[in-house]
């Protein structure tokens, strides 16, 4: 699957295997993980991992195997990714929080050969999931339970020496489903490079070392906490886990582990000022963005570079971040600078570089690339052709060497022999002041191959019209862009979920002609 | 020769190469090196090793191929690195400071396709050595001049189209001659992912961005000046040369250029106090490490990880540092702990790791590990032997992981079945204050194999027994590895320059019986 995993110059190698091998030598005596009443030193870590690749491998696990961890956060899921890693296996995160159908997919489209799950919180999703779907009779491991059968059961059961195998960096270890806008998820697999390369940048730009403590009160299933969590994986800190995100809960670890890193959304954080607004708890050693006065009061304001200057683009199949601001964010640029360790470029759907200035897929190379999606070798081949990684996004070089997101990439219009995204003609219409929301297509047309429809919904009470918004347009992109025609429409665009549905736009408005998907 | 250089997965590729390719997208206005009246933006130091590299190719240089830089620090040293790493082609940055022997040496040994000179201050050693060299017909090229036959000639002569060749990252890409304790040096083939791993650590402690400048005033041949070099260039900051380190010139080209850092010893700093002592330099954008008061006063005191916690161990086959005091001091340990992307052990002569608190060799596995050496395959066996890179240099886990080092390893005595190391039992003799300097040999005996006998230099007018020094060497290290007998000598130890004779010991003292070199 993944065509990597033949024997390879170990002189060089390190794997994610080894960062748990070496901090059990570094740091005989620190903590690595804790969670709840658990807490794990390297050394425990290490050799608890051991012993799961052992009865992992006694199950019948093998190289690219996949383990399927559907479980809420735990520090076993750190566990079950070092034991894939020491056998070459693939540990996948999936996301606890989705229906049924949607676990039930993910088992049948992995294949995995264990699945571990837990009842808490999640059995009856897990049960009906288990009942849709097809296991290929994988074995399932309960892992918030005791006894035979159980996860803890299995490690009691598996030797401790060490496998020891000769794994390849360049192998995936770690697969996260991604969310398509459309259609079926697909599951990314990334290698140990891509692991620890983006756990690198992470550590430099978070300033993480052995002594940072990060509370995993995001969901590990998702790269922009897992990232983190990776980022102190490498560096020896240590993890925390807790599987419910409630302030109190949230609180009394960060007061009691004297955390410095945790995963805090706006509703948390809103939710801890409450909790805590009596100073019961002493939160002083979360080193971490400033907010309202009072939080800031609380806290420790982050001066790292990831805080100074947070975010950037990025996306799973590149194992979190592409761009950074904090690798120097540009006068108009909105994604900042490349991670030093990719290659990035701005490409026509030709495969050609475009100057700077003009919009195209944002494509890249390097260590940090998923291997592949499994099971998907048309679309991996579509998404790897001419050796580049292509994101599927839309960004632009602006002059001053920055990166700017557009959007999504979507369809591609065809007028002339000119390539015209949507996105970027949607973003035009849609910074207008008078405009809610727009849609653009293609219309088939004689001359021109295609011309350019938006439809448009307007604010309340607003008036625009055609040729003032295709001035705007025009003022904004390229002119060969700007729409020939425009519907405005009483009704919000039609959607599928989040994604505007223009299948339906175009039986609606005369679409059509598109060029083949380069 | 390097073995690496097979077609590989351009998808997750990142090569030096790389690097100035990015940079001229990302930072098409920045200075990337600077050089007396010499500036160059990240596009003109792409476009001009690109130059290179094609003129490179037009005189017959292919891959695993090796480009001598004979010269001074120099913006070219930069361009020439970057054009072999566009063509897979490795740098080697000779040490302009040997003698026209050891160049010739040099020359000889490394067998270059093209050998840069220059006739400024080390003009005469560089004719002498081609006397006295073979130089298998090498290209040599003058860059301290312009016209036919200069290096400047030679980049205006190559196409301005990038080679685009497919590298492999593993593949070597700079040769640095490594001091060796006695008999030859040997040429450490350091790959891409060697310098970019280090690169990154180094960016990562001495919080090295886009912005830092640094300025050149170490040797490039070292590796301790180099790894800053290649930090800077990684993360896409400028760097800045100047040919001599002398105080008024370093003090001018930090104040007009507004330099972050330096490579400055305790000497050029005294003269610097000194030349700008009426301030007539303003080095406040140094940030650099504390000193005397009026040098506090003068610059910004670092606070940069590498600042607070500097040091470690390391050596040229590694590409610089394998520890960091940055990565954890211990509280006996000396070295601080691994580098993240390197696995450590210690070893002993049999290839098994030892347990804390014992002496073994420093061995390591990683990205950072050399290549081997050029044309010594023998030696490379040796030095990389059961998949792991040996040091050459002995250390010790403490008890909290942390790593000791103890010295060289030299010699070993085998008494009984255990191994002795004379660096170890002399650092435990040299610690006793009676004791000047000392040496171990190992006498034949007919019980154990060898015994261990001590030939002892004392400090004028201090006193001390046989018997004082056998327990405090006990006291120190394990019984076993005690002398049995300790000669007081008169006279200074012999010495071949600076590392002990033991040959002439053992010829004195009746040693011999060594074990074979493991």
């Amino acid at each position: 699957m993944t065509g990597h995993n033949a024997p390879m110059d170990q002189l060089h190698r390190f794997t994610l295997a080894d960062v748990a091998r070496e901090h059990a030598r570094s740091h005989p005596l620190a903590d690595a993980a804790v969670d709840g009443d658990v807490r794990l030193t390297w050394p425990e870590l290490d050799e608890r991992s051991s012993r799961l690749a052992n009865a992992f491998g006694d199950l019948g696990v093998r190289r690219d195997d996949v383990i399927l961890w559907t479980g809420q956060n735990s520090h076993r899921v750190l566990e079950t990714l070092l034991a894939a890693a020491k056998l070459g296996a693939v540990c996948c995160i999936a996301n606890w929080r989705q229906s049924a159908d949607e676990l039930a997919f993910v088992i049948s489209d992995s294949v995995p050969k264990v699945i571990i799950w837990q009842e808490a919180e999640v059995g009856e999703v897990v049960a009906s999931a288990r009942e849709l779907a097809h296991d290929g009779g994988a074995v399932w491991v309960r892992h918030d339970t005791e006894g035979a059968g159980s996860y803890e059961a299995l490690v009691a059961s598996g030797s401790p020496i060490d496998p020891a195998q000769d794994i390849d960096s360049g192998a995936a270890v770690l697969m996260l489903y991604t969310a398509a806008f459309t259609g079926r998820p697909s599951g990314a697999l990334l290698s140990h490079d891509a692991v620890l390369t983006q756990a690198l940048m992470m550590a430099m730009l978070q300033e993480i070392d052995a002594d940072y403590r990060y509370l995993n009160s995001g969901p590990l299933f998702h790269v922009a906490t897992a990232m983190t969590t990776f980022a102190t994986l490498l560096m020896g800190g240590c993890n925390l886990f807790t599987p419910r995100v409630e302030a109190d809960e949230v609180c009394r670890v960060i007061a009691t582990e004297r955390c410095t890193g945790a995963f805090l959304m706006g509703p948390t954080i809103d939710q801890i000022l409450e909790a805590n607004a009596g100073g019961a708890y002493d939160l002083s050693s979360l080193r971490t963005f400033p907010g309202k006065p009072e939080w800031n009061a609380m806290i420790t304001i982050d001066t790292s570079p990831w805080a100074r200057r947070p975010a950037g683009f990025g996306q799973t199949e590149v194992m979190g971040m592409l761009t950074f601001n904090a690798m120097g964010e540009g006068a108009t640029g909105t994604a900042g600078r490349p991670s030093p360790m990719v290659a990035v470029r701005i490409m026509d759907p030709d495969g050609n570089e475009v100057p700077p200035g003009e919009t195209g897929e944002i494509v890249a190379r390097g260590p940090q690339v998923m291997v592949g999606y499994r099971n998907r070798p048309e679309e991996t081949a579509r998404r790897q052709r001419g050796e580049w990684h292509h994101t599927n996004d839309l960004g632009r070089r602006e002059p001053d060497g920055s990166i700017t997101f557009v959007g999504p990439k979507g369809r591609i219009i065809k007028s002339a022999a000119e390539n015209i995204y949507p996105a970027e003609v949607e973003a035009a219409l849609n910074s207008h002041d008078a405009v809610r929301e727009s849609a653009v297509i293609g219309v088939p047309d004689e001359a021109w191959g295609q011309s350019v429809t938006a439809i448009v919904v307007t604010h309340d009470g607003i008036e625009v019209t055609t040729e003032e918004l295709i001035d705007h347009v025009r003022d904004k992109i390229a002119s060969y862009k700007k729409p020939k025609v425009v519907i405005f429409s009483d009704e919000p665009l039609p959607r599928l979920g989040w994604p505007i549905d223009y299948d339906t736009l175009d039986e609606l408005h005369g679409g059509g002609g598109y060029p083949g998907v380069g």
